[in-house]
């Protein structure tokens, strides 16, 4: 690209009517001149070919891609990650945003998905690590996406839990389980005080444990610990499938008594999660199997924050994400920053209730309160409930009882000293 | 875990029925002791917590997952990559194979997903650095899945193109062109001996260029340069869209003349693909926006090879991928093994048609053939073709005119004394 070719891909803010456009925040490293490697991203990701051989006529007006802003963070003496690329030159790591026009694809998820994170984002000549950081959408382009459909107060009416956590629970063992024992173990873990007793993440429809046995004694054990408690239940039947397979699968799973389900987003794909949630009669809670193979390290990939979002706009009333607490793997901030996403402001969206999970129980309750700021978040431990030496009712007991530890502002000590279920989790 | 349950996720392979399992080739970086990782590795993946409490039970017998074997790479200073994470100790880089029984999910692809590059796989305390770098299946378990309708062979009978590449080629300038100028371009390049000209990944169903008018256009012009060539031609339709759309792209593009179909895989998800797979009444070509922020470092993420066999699996006829030169930044060696992923046996599946792309032209067109090893590759220039100084039909010609060379073991520029075409492509 010659000079005025390169200029081109970069404009102003006030040159451009921002409602066409979205923005997209990366950390790039580049390798040469700075400028050219930025041009050169623009038009991979938009239009690589601006004019028909022999035609005057330049399709980057409306189509292209283009630089708002950029700054350098710093010169490096190497890639922060090896990449075997073909560019010689000095490399520097920049934070770059750039508008990209929404009519190359329009309000369609997978297309989106390969304009911001595709072949020309990941393949542009000088720019070997990439991650997207964060992208924001105008109001005109949320207006074509529809959002939770229950969003946070949907779940929190059909249970009539209001000013305190969601109490979700991860049966376990996850795998294996006989349906008969598994609707057991689910049923004393609400007389216990669950709100949610949920399939894991790796149980859906198995010979083994169909989708439709499990939700059939689920669906009835959630009734009878209803009427033994006077509190609404909810079970999470996980009906992560074949796609094809997804709409059928939640016609048996709520006409047995499911009411809420469990998709694993990116290994159906966030377009199958907006396909269900047209159809969806109850909330759908993603989860978050692959994310992390493309959203952990700091310098490539893309951020968990980003994944969010298109959560949220595909639909997903609550949000399963790696929580606080090294095991997780996540930055403490990181969390934060996806909680916020959910419960922010998103176009006219619900707010999905964000679910930060990662080896709990009734001693991680006051940290994660205390670090996500609100109530409004889920809690699942799972483990931590059903592991409880004296069985999964009282694993249920000893996390509520924490809550009412936090509640009166009592030490979780002081409070186990009448309450054995809490007394067992702090001794063990 | 103590001792005893640390040994209880190793395993040789002869004691287990190896028809039930999927083995697992992974690059991990563990922290701290080696088989205690490895064991929480397996048992994350599969059955984290293997008996109820107060019951004399063990899930791992039937649903475990088990290491097979390891070794020890190289012990290093700190990891590859830097990651947030809790364990201190010795951080040593590892390969391991791992026996992950398919009763735990079933032959389906989003629950493959979870259960080997799921929340199990990269999230096991001491093992923050994962890479999933290859996966082997019995023949019990691909007897599930159906594998490429048509395949290479079914490909090669549309065309009556034998005994040499497909030469496919990118319509461009690929976004922004009216669906009447988009049709001429393609009608040229077919002239030009084009066997398939296709839509970009970033082009689908857009209010400027619907699918329906574009393919209209290009089903005719495709009828037109079939009577003009006297050789049959494919017009390769761009159907990514959301889902639930895909069924019904596919049917107006095939109504309308698109004889084979492009899916953007992983942003509509593998499923997908395999829902159209049942339905298609033409090929079906996968791309690859989005696998490179998952599968480009060396040390992170999940393996190309990977991905190309889950690709096969799922039904895809042709499969786009990164291909050679620094340009795609992807190590030689790991295009190869993703060639032979296509073309080697799997199964009953029929062979799907490796298309390494990238920056190719005329003068790649040999390097490209010496590389794969055989004629059985699609060839993909973009702007090698329609950014050709004399136009999309010349630019077609160039590339024949390569091929001619190279059958008749000419040099490209002994050849191209008498081919203007080629010449301007040397001179370019």
């Amino acid at each position: 690209m010659n000079a005025e070719d390169i200029n081109d891909f970069f404009a102003d803010r006030d040159q451009l009517d921002m409602a066409d456009y979205l923005e997209l925040e990366y950390y790039l490293e580049c390798i040469g001149d700075i400028e050219t490697a930025l041009a050169h991203f623009c038009s991979e990701q938009s239009t690589a070919q601006w004019r028909r051989v022999g035609f005057d006529e330049d399709f980057r007006k409306l189509y292209g891609a283009k630089v708002l802003s950029w700054q350098v963070l710093e010169e490096l003496a190497e890639l922060s990650y090896p990449v075997e690329q073909a560019e010689v030159g000095k490399i520097h790591a920049c934070r770059v945003t750039v508008a990209h026009p929404h009519r190359n694809f329009g309000p369609k998820l997978p297309n989106l998905i390969t304009a911001v994170c595709g072949e020309g984002t990941f393949f542009t000549p000088g720019i070997p690590l990439v991650k997207l950081l964060d992208i924001s959408f105008p109001d005109e382009y949320l207006a074509g996406f529809e959002g939770p459909k229950f969003g946070i107060e949907g779940i929190r009416d059909m249970l009539g839990a209001y000013n305190r956590p969601i109490f979700f629970g991860v049966v376990k063992p996850n795998i294996g389980l006989q349906p008969e024992h598994f609707a057991e173990i689910a049923y004393q873990s609400w007389l216990g005080g669950l709100d949610v007793a949920k399939d894991d993440e790796m149980l859906a429809d198995v010979p083994w444990s169909t989708i439709g046995r499990r939700s059939e004694l689920l669906g009835k054990a959630r009734l009878d610990a209803e009427k033994q408690t006077g509190d609404k239940k909810i079970y999470l039947s996980n009906i992560t499938d074949e796609i094809d397979k997804m709409v059928e699968q939640h016609d048996i799973a709520v006409a047995n008594g499911a009411n809420a389900l469990l998709i694993n987003t990116f290994p159906v794909g966030l377009s199958a999660v907006r396909m269900l949630r047209k159809h969806t009669k109850v909330p759908l809670i993603g989860h978050f199997p692959f994310i992390a193979a493309f959203a952990r390290l700091e310098k490539y990939g893309v951020h968990t924050k980003v994944i969010t979002k298109l959560q949220r706009l595909a639909g997903l009333d609550a949000i399963i994400m790696p929580g606080f607490g090294n095991r997780m793997m996540t930055p403490e901030q990181e969390v934060r920053e996806n909680v916020e996403v959910c419960l922010g402001e998103m176009g006219s969206f619900k707010r999905s209730l964000p679910v930060p999970g990662g080896s709990d129980s009734a001693l991680t309750l006051e940290t994660v309160c205390r670090k996500v700021g609100s109530v409004d978040f889920g809690f699942v431990p799972g483990r931590g409930i059903f592991g409880h030496p004296m069985g999964p009712k009282a694993g249920a007991s000893s996390i509520r009882q924490a809550w009412e530890a936090i509640e009166k502002g009592v030490s979780l000590d002081a409070y186990a000293e009448t309450h054995p279920e809490l007394r067992v989790m702090l001794d063990k």
